[in-house]
């Protein structure tokens, strides 16, 4: 073997993807020292999204004052990649659940900070923006980020004002002429792996706010207060696409719709993000093998994730893809028919995932050491 | 691929090792439906090892009525080898555990029924017959099954006697001189797994007896009894080797002892046996791939147990070995260095034994078909 791709998910609750690939590495290399070995850790957007873009491709980490969920200074970051012009943002930098741990509140916390890193990457070079979502302590519809980039919100009296989830149902109008020029032009694509509505049993506040400390009432203002902003923004937009509507509109708090509503911004399953950013196609070429994984592998598995979108462009260039996962479910043999050659636990011994979730590094190394072990044996 | 050699063990608690064939084989022909496959399940000389030699080799089960572990009349049986001269028998046929249910008692029951069936078979005209202690109810040194043969066990008054594990205290002297003919000239073997001395604390009574039903009291006493039966066939022996301190005289109530004392029968590990009888070696040739496995493989199993057995002979002819398992332990790693090429463990999901076990045929089914596609590949 030649040339391995490592583009595994994370392992959720044990092993982060960057993780997962550095096992993968360190196993194949035993085997096959002269190997050229990849590694594309899968960033869905979420917390450790601008880490696994920069172990995949290089890049630096700019750290950048902006505001927090409280509106208090906050230091956070963004990457950059090799190009100089493409930044990797994750919303939890400045917006996440962990920032507000004991005080969270999704009826007062902003993206503000959000819209101050991209703005920030787009004022300093940067023409392609991906900004993952996830993980976030906001249900502000993306207003504050958008207020950051120069959108102004106004009430009924004309004033402009900083709404938050508990205040959307002021706004009475949006005007954006003053977005900023840079972010303007920028290419912003939205790393979303949810489906969501915005409002409504399934949307952004029924589903997603109790987590972040909303009661029963709040989730049902917050849901009310979404619903009214999608109302502005639609009599604004004339005819235009109810955004509201979108596969993701409700992810992180309704910001999946405001990158769209504001920023044009187009939601993509981060997998797609990845492959794409990566040139995986390209990577592909003289490939003997490619490694992903999951944390569990199943019928769900088989639409639109890491594994299913892996092997969608692997078969299409005939590089066979194992799969090695935390747990193997129901259905994962329909991932076969889109080109998974096969499928691998982890799991060494018959222990509860309170046990084996605490050697799953090693369970992790273990199979791959004799997964490389039997594909050094070159049997046809 | 074109030939493939399938030798497992059981997996203890879960799948016989004819039920592992079975589906190793069932997996392996979707992929490689034009390979020969050949099913070898280990036998370890407990419960279904005449089962697993005829499915590895073929031949014809007998049934024979002879005496049960209270002498009662009973259907047994033993398997003859294709050759016509090969037999094997396993003495839970007719003196197993399960026959005694509910009124087991070690001190009282008896291998004269083994006995039986070994005559059987050496007056039928077997000339080599495969013994396989294990599972037993009894604890009587084998004199039982001596007694059957011909051998005489007579007290101090001269008068002959057939003792059971509470009455060996009462022999005075042995009279082979009526050892049947037929299996005086046979050659046998005895399939025995463990390596316990006959008395003392590693000893028969002291480890066996009490899952056969005995108390302390009754263990120290069976334990004093094969004591004295030692010490009367050390007596008349002149000089010979103590057979008691052989590794496995200890076996199935001191029946290790036994046959080697009045037969002269060699212990071997179930393994062996049935790698020199189902002529391993000659199977080595031309095969690209053996698949072993046991319930656990550690570093107990690099202590000849089945899966180092065979890779010590595979190694040999240059055939890589797989080992499928119900859990990959500490020390596992030990077995590459004995010729394992690699360990796969069927666990496809962090779950408890309690619940794992109940899945183990459709586990094992999933791992030998994922194994089996990435072989399918011939990735090298």
């Amino acid at each position: 073997m030649k040339k391995i791709l490592l583009i595994p998910d994370s392992f959720k609750g044990t092993l982060s993807s960057i993780q997962v690939c550095g096992i993968m590495r360190r196993e194949l290399a035993k085997v096959f020292p002269g190997a050229e070995i990849l590694s594309l850790p899968v960033a869905d957007g979420g917390e450790g999204s601008v880490d696994a873009f920069l172990e995949a491709l290089g890049g630096e980490k700019r750290r950048v004052c902006v505001k927090g969920p409280f509106l208090e200074e906050l230091e956070a970051f963004y990457g950059v990649l090799p190009d100089g012009k493409t930044a990797v943002i994750e919303m939890a930098a400045c917006a996440g659940l962990p920032l507000v741990e004991g005080r969270a509140n999704p009826s007062e916390t902003s993206t503000y900070g959000v819209g101050e890193l991209m703005l920030h990457a787009a004022e300093s070079g940067c023409t392609t923006i991906l900004l993952g979502l996830g993980g976030s302590c906001t249900n502000d519809g993306g207003v504050g980020a958008a207020a950051a980039a120069g959108i102004r919100f106004l009430d009924r009296a004309g004033t402009a004002f900083l709404p938050v989830g508990g205040t959307l149902d002021r706004i009475d109008r949006i005007d954006s002429s003053g977005l900023n020029g840079s972010l303007k032009k920028a290419a912003i694509t939205v790393m979303c792996d949810i489906d969501n509505p915005l409002t409504g049993p399934q949307g952004a506040a029924a589903v997603f706010a109790p987590q972040k400390g909303a009661d029963e009432k709040m989730v049902q203002r917050l849901d009310d207060n979404l619903n009214a902003l999608r109302a502005v923004v639609q009599r604004q937009a004339e005819g235009q696409t109810d955004f509201s509507l979108l596969p993701g509109a409700g992810a992180a708090g309704g910001m999946g719709f405001g990158m769209t509503a504001f920023f044009h911004a187009p939601l993509k399953m981060g997998i797609e993000t990845v492959l794409d950013t990566v040139q995986f196609d390209a990577l592909l070429e003289n490939a003997d093998l490619v490694f992903t994984g999951e944390g569990r592998l199943d019928s769900q598995s088989a639409r639109g994730k890491v594994v299913s979108g892996v092997c969608a462009r692997a078969v299409q260039r005939q590089v066979p893809v194992l799969a090695v996962v935390g747990q193997i479910g129901e259905g994962a043999e329909l991932l076969y028919e889109q080109g998974l050659s096969a499928v691998f636990s982890i799991n060494t011994a018959p222990v509860d995932f309170s046990v084996a979730k605490t050697h799953a590094a090693k369970n992790l190394a273990v199979t791959m050491e004799n997964l490389a072990r039997l594909l050094g044996i070159g049997i046809r």
